[in-house]
């Protein structure tokens, strides 16, 4: 039987609507669904997911891929591509058989709902079971997903982030942890600790909603095609392009959180906003890997939110929202208490130095998980006692430890690292947009156009019809280089730190 | 092929779920979804209206609803009751095309972002091209759902409420609007009018949310196994049993609006939530009809948050939560006020002696469009004209006028009169349950489970298993008697203009 482009692409967009109708089911079921629901919603999107398996991996789909094959001469340049994307992830799943999908997907809710109910008991026992059942159903992927990668954990990472291995990472991680571990030795050592009380004081949810909304409207997030809300573990969800939805969790008596949470989360959003209109209802019409993703969340949160100029303009602001709050605070007092690095327990509170320290715990505990043989149970001491060793402070319990994040009872294994890309990634895009705009004065004005329209150009339009390593050559004319983060990260905490380069 | 009451139940099943997917589709895109994301959802809603035409009709329906017409004698108790009310709803719409169909779901998410942006212009005429087209396609299935009605009209009342008829309701409406009329005179030329200035004071949102919340946790509905958002046009919504969302809009300077209208809602809730639990996920899992929902939701305004001794309890309660707001204001005068009867142009802003007379003018307007000819573009000045005779006052423009209700812009013609049978069944019920349980002993405690009970027994636990006019007969031992409401309505109106009756 023969098919059309049109076959293939209302097929495709079959898949994306109905992606769409799960997304709205994820981000309800964390957004505010009744707590006593937690079971029908598993059953809702159980019956999805049995629709999701058969639209991506049933006759119609295997057909479609089969017949293009040796046919993409036959489709548009877009459908081709759409192709490629659609075919790369038929190939790595195809393979699985339904049940095993089926259960996976209902696997993923339970270890929600017991995630959740571990993290009020503070004891990870009561996420032990859901955990093992997911790293074993991800045991028994790898086969089916491998390449020619050389170890379990490399097929992992290569989901997230193409051509990404154990022996590249060991290497960047190792000059990361070095040059991370120096810089915090010259602050310890040579620097004036900046005054931080004033950080801790009271501001109200609708204080910082009011201030978030204005910057990262500034930033060009678009609040007519997105909305903000409240949840746990902060998140960018896309149902599609002009419904791009961001979350924060807010503290009062510590507006960092949700205000730096909040721009970065704008990073992602603003990325899945610009991507070209033309690829909606297509696989194209998303991010091109989690490393990319994170290069813009923390392009926002580091090269933006980072800067003393961003600052300059946005403080007052937030004085005026906040009152009498911060009156006393001069901008200097304030933008090196922002800047103040301290280990701290928990990676979504930790600042830009000690970040990539808790990723490489990540990393290096997965690593264990699926290349050696670690027990489930054990894994809590050795998360803490990796804390001990990386950041000289211990968990006092499973809430501030292990059980902080929800990617792995969301099933992601292999993403952690991509925050650690995104860094890197984000600090080369800022010295290659420095070449050709003056980022720090283009911050200190107000209208940071010129920076949205350049990540616009460079990365955001193509969404995921070009490879991440395609992207970052493009955009800065080399490979990734870790050394551009050091450098910048130098730069940062010495200035904060009134230490002299 | 032979099948089983498995297969009958689990089919059953995949249409409950994908119901609850589009229900939560609907809730969304009233309850925040970004302004601009509205053609998307359309598109999101047509696909699953697709894929729920193709449950409900298709062949594998068709098979199972022919399989068992013979064989109902196979089934357990439950699954034959679920199959009745599976094959009356696959009797009345198997016949529609399936692009028909279709163009119906597509034609709805138009009118319903016509219908928002019209009531921003205040225009008619920007609903007006939607409108048509949804009464057009109304017209078009009304000989496909006809069975032995005797009007066109009869074939929709029939839906909501089974054996209902315009000859029944012309009497009904007849005796009840002279009724009414006849109170209204009383009370105008004998009573003596409330003081009301006190209720348009200002009481934040978050005071009544604190209010409401409480309230309505008190009349039974489980805030756990539910949700109160804001919308434009508040509904309740179920997903599932352990998932009953209900919605309300605030008035900050007219806390009536939302206190009422939640408790209204509320009532629809708890119907829900108190449906035996057995007959989750079949189609006995939702109220028996219309006129029965609103008599549950009617109950909670009227007969419960009519009681001056329900308002001696909460009034304490309101006035704790709003500081000095009604500091002086004793609790007569608040009582009082709250019976004030006065004519008004919105419908959910009515008091319940003028509710029915908006009932009424919308159940003649809707007969015109079906049995009679009469042109769109006039309804308008028909709808004015209407209010200026029955109340005596005229809308200034279309939004205090024709656009106020979304039922015509959700497809929803013949529903109106189910409130006004809200109403008389709700008070045909509540003289039936005081013969039992002294009803205002029980509201003036602050325990309220014996109502509660009583409805949950006579009621509730039924879902669609049972017919209205077995319901209400079981619960009040006669049929429909529109008495019962106009004595009620007398004894609370009178009482409060200080008239003896």
């Amino acid at each position: 039987m023969g098919y059309s482009e049109k076959d293939l692409l209302e097929h495709l967009k079959e898949i994306s609507l109905l992606n769409e109708t799960i997304g709205l089911a994820h981000w309800d079921m964390t957004t505010g669904m009744p707590d006593k629901a937690n079971e029908q919603r598993g059953e809702m999107i159980a019956y999805l997911s049995g629709l999701s398996y058969e639209l991506n991996f049933g006759e119609k789909m295997t057909d479609l891929m089969t017949y293009f094959e040796d046919r993409t001469n036959e489709l548009s340049v877009l459908a081709q591509q759409a192709y490629e994307v659609a075919k790369k992830e038929f190939d790595l799943n195809h393979k699985i058989d339904k049940e095993s999908y089926l259960g996976f997907q209902k696997a993923l809710t339970q270890a929600h709902g017991d995630w959740v109910t571990s993290r009020e008991s503070k004891d990870f026992n009561d996420f032990k079971a859901s955990l093992s059942e997911l790293i074993q159903y991800t045991k028994q992927f790898i086969p089916l997903w491998k390449k020619d990668e050389v170890t379990p954990y490399d097929v992992l990472l290569n989901q997230y982030e193409p051509g990404m291995t154990v022996e590249k990472l060991d290497e960047v991680f190792k000059t990361l942890r070095t040059g991370i571990m120096e810089i915090r030795e010259k602050i310890a050592s040579e620097g004036v600790v900046p005054r931080t009380d004033f950080l801790y004081r009271h501001v109200s949810k609708e204080q910082q909603r009011q201030f978030v909304e204005k910057v990262i409207a500034d930033l060009g997030y678009d609040l007519s095609r997105g909305r903000l809300d409240d949840t746990i573990h902060p998140y960018e969800l896309t149902l599609n392009q002009n419904d791009v939805r961001i979350t924060t969790r807010w503290a009062e008596e510590d507006f960092q959180m949700a205000v730096l949470g909040t721009i970065h989360e704008a990073g992602h959003g603003l990325y899945e906003q610009n991507i070209n209109s033309e690829f909606a209802y297509t696989p194209l019409a998303s991010g091109a890997s989690m490393g990319i993703h994170e290069s813009q969340s923390l392009f926002n949160e580091l090269v933006v939110a980072g800067s003393e100029n961003f600052w300059k303009r946005q403080y007052p602001v937030l004085q005026d929202i906040t009152g009498e709050t911060f009156e006393d605070i001069d901008f200097e007092t304030f933008y090196r208490g922002l800047k103040q690095s301290q280990a701290s327990l928990i990676r979504i509170e930790a600042d830009s130095l000690t970040y990539p320290l808790h990723i490489i715990i990540r990393y290096e505990i997965e690593k264990m998980i699926f290349n050696e043989e670690v027990a489930v149970e054990d894994l809590p001491t050795i998360w803490n006692d990796k804390y001990e060793e990386y950041l000289g402070i211990r968990p006092e319990n499973d809430l501030e430890g292990i059980l902080q994040d929800s990617h792995w009872s969301g099933g992601s294994f292999g993403y952690f690292p991509s925050y650690a890309l995104g860094y890197m990634y984000a600090a080369q895009l800022e010295h290659a947009m420095n070449k050709e705009i003056d980022i720090q004065t283009t911050l200190a004005s107000d209208d940071y156009s010129a920076i949205i329209e350049w990540n616009k150009h460079h990365i955001h339009q193509y969404g995921a019809s070009k490879k991440p390593n395609w992207l970052i050559k493009q955009a800065t004319g080399e490979d990734l280089n870790p050394n551009y983060l050091l450098t910048f990260l130098k730069n940062m905490y010495y200035s904060a730190y009134q230490i002299e380069a």
